[in-house]
């Protein structure tokens, strides 16, 4: 039998796992810094290397990275943390190295690739993944297949404009979905409010303004932190109902740090989602939910990946 | 050789033609009124009937209807002007009467189908088509596959949410993109500037204010119907880069009777989808153009789903 081997590469960590031809348990898992003494590249090969089988083949490597990819060509472009990838013929290099085929994904469409397979997902067909944590990325299944649209560059849902002239997101636009939802959209919603004189239970927090932090303070009840979940919340409640009306989905699935806040987000996504639907067609046979992988999901989604 | 029947089934008039295995040109093409002495259901049996061909067999009929339908049950739900359709098992019904294959499809998803087919957008696998009239609607290629949905409910463009608390949408919700950019939208935006006394050549203009008349008005150097175009064109271009951030696609194609205002909506338009796409690379091997089939979208739509 043959074995696959799926690769999350992230900006602190690289990690690798051998995983036999059923099941999403490696038979071997191995995790080293992204930087270190040799490039990204050099380490990439040394981790791939060391968890190679002595008793079987291997059938195929399958890449999950954050940034903009190209899961065609099989080019890295903008991967954060990892500066000299920009233009890097990726693929091909790994193909050339170890001799086997390698494919090559964003890591939040490999999520939802992940769930839709192994996860939360199991059984639909059309799908939406929203992974909510420093930032706000996203993975769509449409008729069992990955949307990666011409040229790799869909499904980036966090940086459709839902509040126009409004917050300014990493992206260097305003408005986007990530800068008002993500962890850092609503982070920085709590600062600027604390900024113009707010009072809070978060100005004797020892801890700096995450949504962490925040998420704690709500369960304190403190009432700047409600209503910045609350905003947070609703945006993103209604963006799913955008999505549901261009892509008529049987499930939503929310993943990411963000969404370990519970209800103090899901309930305004809930609320907002409901009032926001133009028909209650889209919500007959629709499922909204958390994701099942937890942090699994980088591996299992570049497995899915390697198997697809 | 077997034909196929195409048929457009509008909230005025009932069109359909019978054409041949290759091209466009109908063999026999009618038109009547979709209200009369008869039901509308009748009315359409007739259609279909009178233009049955004598030398040949049908291979399939297909049907595109405005509103809400499902092209997988055959069911139609809201068809404009056409009230007691809802709930109609219209592909059976129509089945059971000619006993030929019958499909059916919302028709803005069929015009993106006909243009993909043989319209603007011959060799393109990720492709939206817009249609900017009285609404606004649109249809959806990925990978070379309409996307429906999972009730086929997808591909609602006009109703995603642009302006939060923005103006009243003909569906009852604000802010929708509809709501700003479509006709009704754009005429909408003068009337309430007129209403709180914007002077404008358009009230000396003898005809009611539409998107007509304004284009017109624009075209005289009226300040406020050039502004109201350049705010429809705007909102326009940024839905379009949101569409591009989720679909990558390489083709938008605008279509509806707001397009021939011409360069008085496309320059507003172009302008804020360059402003506001991501990155340079969703504009690479991109192409923004007008539809290239017309008046003959509907039937060339129902034909390219017939042929699909």
């Amino acid at each position: 039998m043959m074995d696959d081997i799926a690769v999350d590469i992230g900006g602190t960590q690289l990690r690798a796992g051998l995983y036999p031809a059923e099941g999403i348990e490696p038979r071997v898992l191995r995790t080293i810094p992204t930087q270190g003494g040799e490039p990204a590249i050099e380490r990439l090969y040394s981790l791939i290397a060391s968890i190679w089988p002595d008793d079987s083949g291997v059938r195929r490597i399958a890449l999950g990275a954050p940034g903009a990819l190209n899961p065609v060509t099989g080019i890295t472009y903008q991967i954060p943390n990892i500066p000299n990838w920009n233009g890097l013929h990726l693929k091909e290099l790994v193909e050339n190295r170890f001799n086997v085929e390698v494919r090559l994904g964003n890591d939040a469409n490999l999520a939802a690739l992940g769930e839709w397979k192994y996860g939360a997902g199991v059984g639909h067909h059309n799908l939406i993944y929203l992974t909510v944590s420093t930032g706000l990325g996203g993975g769509i299944i449409v008729d069992d297949r990955l949307l990666v649209g011409a040229n790799g560059l869909a499904a980036e849902v966090g940086h459709i404009t839902v509040l126009p002239d409004g917050p300014m997101c990493g992206c260097g636009f305003r408005g986007h979905l990530e800068a008002i939802s993500s962890g850092t959209g609503i982070a920085n919603y709590v600062k600027r409010e604390l900024a113009a004189g707010r009072s809070s239970l978060l100005t004797q927090d020892e801890e700096p303004v995450s949504a962490r932090t925040i998420a704690r303070a709500a369960g304190l009840g403190d009432e700047l932190s409600i209503e910045a979940f609350n905003i947070g919340g609703t945006f993103l409640g209604r963006a799913i109902a955008d999505l549901a009306h261009l892509f008529n989905p049987t499930i939503v699935i929310l993943g990411g740090s963000v969404t370990k806040a519970g209800d103090l987000l899901m309930d305004p996504v809930k609320k907002a989602l409901k009032e926001t639907v133009i028909s209650p067609m889209y919500l007959e046979d629709f499922t909204l939910t958390t994701a099942a992988l937890g942090d699994r999901v980088g591996l299992v989604g570049a497995l899915a990946l390697a198997r697809s």
